[in-house]
């Protein structure tokens, strides 16, 4: 870094529908890239965005955090209007401000709040067909409760992750897992202090099957001592996760 | 009609996002259209379905009722199942029940309920793209609730209409029009035995220029007395509008 760049920490909402997913890929529409274009646009040089978590195409966010080095001109109130003036409809910047020049909102980031949402009646529902999962059988939400009590705490997530998710620490802290219902609306919020691959995913087709009798908590409790993906229940679809909060 | 004839009223809901609007026309994506060709589909025969309210291009509907008649072949449980399974995914039937021969979903209402929603914050929202209009200016809410106060009731609302709109009696009731506010959302509900062409939406841009201090009561009190649109608020965009219910 030059004399006198600054690190600037913004806070980034997106509709993940039109979007293959968080991180820049050749070819493809994502929000990294919207995001680094704009910026370059603004400040006329290239930059490289760091987000705290990588979303998968589909995926929303509510409260995705990002971090960027830039030189001094341009103050924060100015670069948001810019920034939003510049991004297409289904992404904008809600805030950006100055951090210390070590900052890196991937690495710095002590945990994450994802929600998740099923629609749980017999009839889809259009008006949140881009932020929900469809779930026809009525699901159980005591035996679901029972489930997450079961997930809560730290650890050996593996067999609740994508089966090319590279990390090679598989144990993770899940300090809160609460499950709600509002009508034929469920809301699933889960706190971590980091996550797998997938991971929110899978753990809330599990709770599904749970839900639906088709798991009981012996068998996730077994998913947790073997690690074995094949015993858990399916990898939820994207359109019903949201990103709420990174946690610094 | 011939014997045995039945007259369903069906439920509908619909993002009305890419929607020319609930009423058919000629090389358009109508919701009226889809339904009708669905329901077509399903009978093997062509079918008029009358709405309750003909809804604006990308206005939606939670609730909107539509009668139409069929042979009495099917039973409702399956025209339901069969009517989501052939209609596309911003459109759904969520309820279908057997009516007396005579009953219109239009003739027959007593009321409907309208919600508008405005994100009123300095940042657009595009998790909120598609179902409110953004509003950067604070509003004030006690004034809009002062101008609410002065549109409640029975009122000649030729001032709050579109100039193309035919309907020669002009005098509506508005039985309630709330105003809440939810963080950023404010949410404006407004419910009448039946509505001007616009209506809701010149209702809607009136208030917000009562909330940005465009406009006093005095001036929404002139546009009651003179009848005349120029002096009232814009027409509010569409996507912020929602057809909540029809009361029978």
């Amino acid at each position: 870094m030059g004399d006198g760049t600054r690190t600037l920490r913004i806070l980034i909402e997106y509709d993940g529908t039109d979007f293959a997913g968080w991180q820049r890929q050749p070819g493809q529409r994502t929000v990294q890239g919207c995001v680094e274009e704009a910026i370059a646009q603004i400040t006329g040089k290239p930059v490289k965005v760091r987000g705290a978590s990588r979303t998968d195409a589909g995926v929303h966010a509510a409260g995705q955090v990002a971090s960027f080095d830039v030189e001094p001109r341009i103050p924060e109130w100015g670069l948001l209007r810019a920034l939003n003036g510049l991004l297409p409809r289904d992404v904008a910047v809600l805030d950006v401000r100055q951090v210390p020049p070590d900052f890196d909102a991937r690495r710095y980031a002590r945990g994450k709040v994802y929600a998740y949402e099923i629609w749980n009646h017999l009839v889809r529902s259009p008006q949140r067909e881009r932020t929900t999962w469809h779930v026809r059988a009525p699901l159980d939400l005591p035996a679901m409760r029972l489930a997450a009590a079961v997930l809560v705490g730290e650890h050996d997530f593996r067999g609740f992750r994508a089966s090319d998710c590279e990390r090679i620490s598989t144990v993770r802290l899940i300090r809160r897992l609460e499950i709600h219902r509002m009508g034929p609306l469920v809301r699933i919020e889960i706190e971590a202090t980091a996550f797998l691959k997938n991971m929110v995913r899978i753990l809330v087709g599990t709770l599904a099957y749970v839900g639906r009798g088709r798991l009981n908590l012996a068998a996730v409790e077994r998913v947790l001592e073997t690690g074995d993906r094949t015993l858990a229940g399916v990898t939820a679809p994207p359109q019903g996760l949201t990103l709420v909060r990174v946690i610094y």
